[in-house]
């Protein structure tokens, strides 16, 4: 294994990321050492005993001495915790997080950050529906994108942090791109923030339904429905201040969202048939490129799921 | 192998739907013979290679003889092909459908349905996103829901008609529920109907994104947007029937998912997450249902599913 690029890096919030960026040094390297520290006395507990790593008791702790330090929790918190941290962070250590939003983010760590720190936002697109020290594992970043947001800074030393943050997310399978953190904000809104709005919605409506029996949504969920569920199961914590710290762009995209719905709306209140076709039919062209760039293999499929998993067994 | 349910079935129109059901038969029995049409001699020509059966070149040949006909056609047809084959039903056969829709399916097939012939509607609730003769597979069916909508008929004959029917989708893999037809378009709207509506409107709103680029949404669609594309890959014809005649009950739960929506939207513009909170938290609750139910072994990704596949290979 090439030399790792970090001597000791420190994770704060022992979740699924936190958790699986541990894991993953552990099995790929990247760093030498890996401390950490969570603000949950139980989750502190049970990430010792269940992620590689030196669990520590207070933060302050976990990031002496580490030259690079990820800060793995709800975006809502960042300011506080960099704050925090701050006077216990090595001069020309690297500060980055993995927040899905990205200008709010730079926004709150930059408040806090000493100067003496390279700040390097980043945002791994990688997760599951689970939660928590024990859902994290080695290969999550395996062949997902992390989108970093540098700041303008030009100095060779900041650079020289971006390029080891860099080797380093590709040391644990990522591929890594830089983009400016309002682009970010932006596609993320639609690629990501949107769909998971949406999806924790369609769950509150179907659970209001006095005219559905709960109990036939579940067992009918294989037409689609359950699949928004899978979405919906994401941690609330973390998708509340998600959509609170991208605001703008997400209520951007979901009046866009709004306007073309009640357009289709319209259209099946009057019977407009060729309508629907033609905004059904451009649905394909998206998909197909997604498939031709090799980014999805798997496939739909309405009742079948458990089935396949039989007989893989 | 018991004996089959039917000595001939006929199936009008060869899609992903009737092609399967015609490798049902033939892996897992259920009727000696498969007879079959479609409107389009394309499709006709494409079945005869890959779909196992007798490809007739006219319905009424194809319907002739037979004890039980499928309808197999987008719902918006039905009442058409009910009529156009009519004439060439035998006395005492089974006259049936997959269609997604069942109140207006019902009475389009009921209108041009001779009183010698049993209707008993149904709806497989199974598919994949694929279309056409050479996507369907006999598994199809295996361990998904077939609701019948069986009409008010109390004769013996009609009960009869509907176990023979149950028999034979129990013997292609499936679970079988009765249901009242308007009850069903009911549980459908939203368990099915909504979902891909949604899936549709989103991916039109992400064509429509000036401030984004096509290629940056195919890029990091891992992040949600994907399952939503992997959802509106589905037969454009096929959708825009079942939103036109299921009308009703797709616009009573289109406005409430409407409601709830702008609630969201609102709490995101006024920053209240303890709203944002307590809706994202109940979704689990249905989450957990279906799995505890054994609906959905799948598990979330957002990034990973190239992995995976490449793991299993």
């Amino acid at each position: 294994m090439a030399d790792p690029e970090f001597k000791q890096i420190a994770i704060i919030g022992i979740g699924l990321l936190g958790s699986s960026i541990a894991h993953a040094v552990n099995a790929y390297g990247g760093a030498e050492e890996v401390s950490m520290w969570d603000i949950s006395d139980d989750v502190r507990a049970r990430a010792e005993r269940v992620v590689p790593g030196t669990v520590f008791e207070s933060a302050q702790d976990a990031v002496t001495g580490a030259d690079c330090v990820i800060l793995c929790t709800p975006v809502g918190v960042l300011r506080e915790v960099t704050g925090h941290i701050s006077g216990a962070l090595s001069e020309g250590a690297i500060l980055t997080d993995v927040g899905s939003v990205k200008a709010k983010a730079a926004a709150d760590m930059r408040a806090a950050c000493p100067d003496h720190v390279h700040l390097v936002p980043g945002h791994p697109i990688a997760g599951t529906e689970k939660s928590g020290p024990e859902a994290g594992f080695a290969s999550l970043f395996q062949d997902t994108w992390n989108i970093l947001t540098p700041g303008t800074e030009t100095s060779a030393d900041y650079k020289y942090a971006v390029e080891r943050l860099t080797g380093f997310w590709i040391r644990l399978g990522a591929k890594v791109e830089t983009m400016d953190a309002n682009r970010h904000d932006r596609v993320l809104a639609i690629t990501s923030h949107l769909p998971h709005l949406i999806a924790y919605n369609i769950v509150s409506t179907a659970y209001d339904m006095e005219s559905v029996e709960q109990g036939e949504v579940v067992k009918y969920s294989a037409g689609g429905f359950r699949d928004f569920t899978r979405i919906a199961a994401s941690d609330p914590t973390m998708w509340r201040d998600v959509f609170l710290t991208n605001k703008d762009a997400v209520l951007e995209t979901l009046g866009r969202f709004s306007e073309d719905l009640a357009a289709l709306q319209r259209a099946i209140r009057w019977g407009d048939g060729d309508m629907l076709m033609k905004e059904f039919s451009r649905a394909r062209g998206i998909r197909k490129a997604i498939i031709d760039a090799g980014l999805d293999t798997a496939e739909a499929d309405f009742g079948r799921r458990q089935l396949d998993t039989d007989q893989e067994e």
